[in-house]
Parts: C-alpha cells; structure tokens; sequence
C-alpha cells in the first residue's frame, strides 16, 4: 500500500468514527480537519467534495461489516447455524462502535434525503438484506425450515429483531435487550420449521 | 384557549413538522423562526431555550401519538383485537408525517446525547412499551395468547416489525413493506397462541 493509501484510509477510519458520533450529514470536511488536526486543503486532495467523503466512509463501514459479519459468519455450516451466526455478528457489530451501527443511524438520517449518498446506503442494506435471504433459502434446501417458507418475509423479521436490539440497547438502555434479541431470533427459527 | 396558548399551539405544530425533516438536533429557534416567519425574539417569549422547544415537540408528537393510536384502539374490543388496531394504527402513525415517526427518527439521533431532550424521549417510549405490554397482558386474561407468555418480550417482537416496517418504506421504499409489517405480527400473534 502507498503511503497516499494508507493516509487516505486512516482518515475514512477517523471519519467513520465521527459519523458514528455527529451521524453522516454531521460528517463536513471541516468537521473531519477538526478531528484529524489535518487541514481543510489537505482532505480536499483525498476527497472531491462532502458527498464523496460520506460515500466512502459508507464503503469503509461496508468492508468492515464484510469482514466481522458476513465473511466469518460464512465460515459455519449450511442452513440455520449459518444463519443464527449472521445475526450474532450482526448484534456484536452493533456494539463495535461506540455510536452503535452507522447504518442503522445513517438510515434515518437519509431516508428523506434523495442523493447519490442515500441511493450508495440503500445499496448495502440491499445486498445485506440478499445475503440474510440466500441464507435462508440455503437453510430451507438443508431441510432446515419448510420448503414453502417466505425466505424474504423471514429476512424482512429477522431485520426487525436487529432494530429493535439496536433501541432497546441503545437507546433504552435495556440490559436485556441482547437476550430479547436472541430469544426472537430463536422465536422465527422455530416458527420457520 | 387564550390567544397566547393558539399561538404557541400553531408554532409547535411547525416546529413538529420542521423536526421531521430536519430532525430534532436541527431544530433550532433560528431555524424555526425561518419556518414561521417570526422573530427570534418573539420565539424566545414562548420557549426558554432550545431544549425547552425540543421537549415541547416531543410532548406534542406524544399527544398526537396518544390521539391517533392509543385511544381509538382503546375502543376496540380487549384482547388480540386491540393488539391488531395498536399495531395498525401505528404502521399509519408513520406515514401521517412527511418525514415519517418523529420519535423514530428522534431514538437514533439522541441515542449518544445524554440530557433532558434524551430523557423526555426515552419517557415516552417506556410508556408506549407499557401500553403494548398491558395490551398483551389483557390478550393473555382473555384466553388470546398462552398463559405462560412473556408480554414484555413479545412487544419488543412488535416493535421490531414496526421498525423493519419504517426501514423498508422509507428508506428501501418497498411497496410491500405495509403487507410484511402485518404478516409479521400475524406470525407473532399465531405463535403466541
């Protein structure tokens, strides 16, 4: 990696942390020179404009998440253990950073906001969403859940126990809200078979 | 109602409006006296400061909450009936507003910011938690749901679907998002049996 390279990706590590923080329509080239103590000009050579900034902070989230989620979760066998890992990782990623998923919190920030920052968001959660539903088609050829089973309504619940975790821990402070999650999860397995 | 109470009624159903677009840490007496065509200081004669505005809003939100979905489904008959309308007519809540739930949008950017705003809010989802959780306790009294049931975890399954719901039409803009948020609670109602 060139010394540009790894410059530019220890400041999308910075600027993801911010994001976390000040969400990523907080997240400006001038709030990013203020925490990275480099200047307005020197971020300016990295990235063309704010938009570009968040799109790639996006990006780093989605490696990240790739590679603590999906790649290990990957790594178990075939059909429900594979997809019980894939909501386990999913409730650790959440506590990774301290500002929670940035995902889940750059989702309702730009749910309203038309742009080509909102359209690269509703990508990931799109090829995220397709990763959970290939799971769960894999665990119905297994034999593990009936064959007639909606794979994309079971996504669709899956990703409802994923947010609820994320406002009973984060913001209600819940300390059971991992067990809540868990025992859902294990609730929409059961009812899968 | 007293001239001065219309007025601050007129100016919080603004500013709530203003809060669903712009969010509730965007809501300032600057932003809101754009909003209104008012001055900074005519403001100020009706709230203190911009905490006093933004915990104002969430008690107007509350109020509205109360009066589109709490008590019309107080009317329907006790048990999974009245569960059902809780649910129904909280998927409609969010699409009252142009900018979707408030208190949503609210629970992700206040989730960091510890305070008086923070505190008002997570007041409000405990007793809206509660409402779903007495709701379910009647269901289980009436011989709706198993006698054994945990009510407090079956709400946080609610909220979830709630929550994939906002996700899904709001941000993913699905056009079945309505129908996999009411199949959602079906299912959840059907194993709670």
């Amino acid at each position: 990696m060139s010394k540009g390279q790894e410059t530019k990706e220890r400041i999308l590590s910075e600027a993801l942390d911010l994001a976390s923080l000040v969400g990523i329509e907080g997240l400006t080239i001038g709030e990013l020179a203020k925490a990275t103590e480099m200047s307005k000009s020197g971020l300016f050579a990295h990235f063309d404009s704010k938009e570009d900034l968040q799109i790639e902070v996006l990006e780093t989230a989605s490696a990240l998440f790739i590679e603590n989620v999906i790649t290990p979760a990957l790594r178990e066998p075939r059909g429900k253990p594979r997809v019980r890992a894939l909501f386990e990782r999913w409730l650790a990623w959440e506590t990774l950073r301290s500002g929670g998923c940035p995902f889940m919190a750059a989702s309702f920030e730009l749910d309203d906001r038309p742009g080509r920052v909102r359209d690269a968001l509703v990508a990931t959660q799109q090829d995220w969403i397709d990763t959970l539903i290939t799971a769960i088609r894999i665990a119905i050829d297994e034999g593990h859940f009936r064959s007639d089973l909606d794979a994309a309504q079971l996504a669709f619940e899956v990703y409802g126990a994923f947010m609820a975790f994320h406002l009973y821990h984060r913001l209600l402070r819940d300390p059971k809200a991992h067990q809540r999650a868990t025992e859902g999860l294990e609730r929409l397995l059961a009812c899968a078979k």
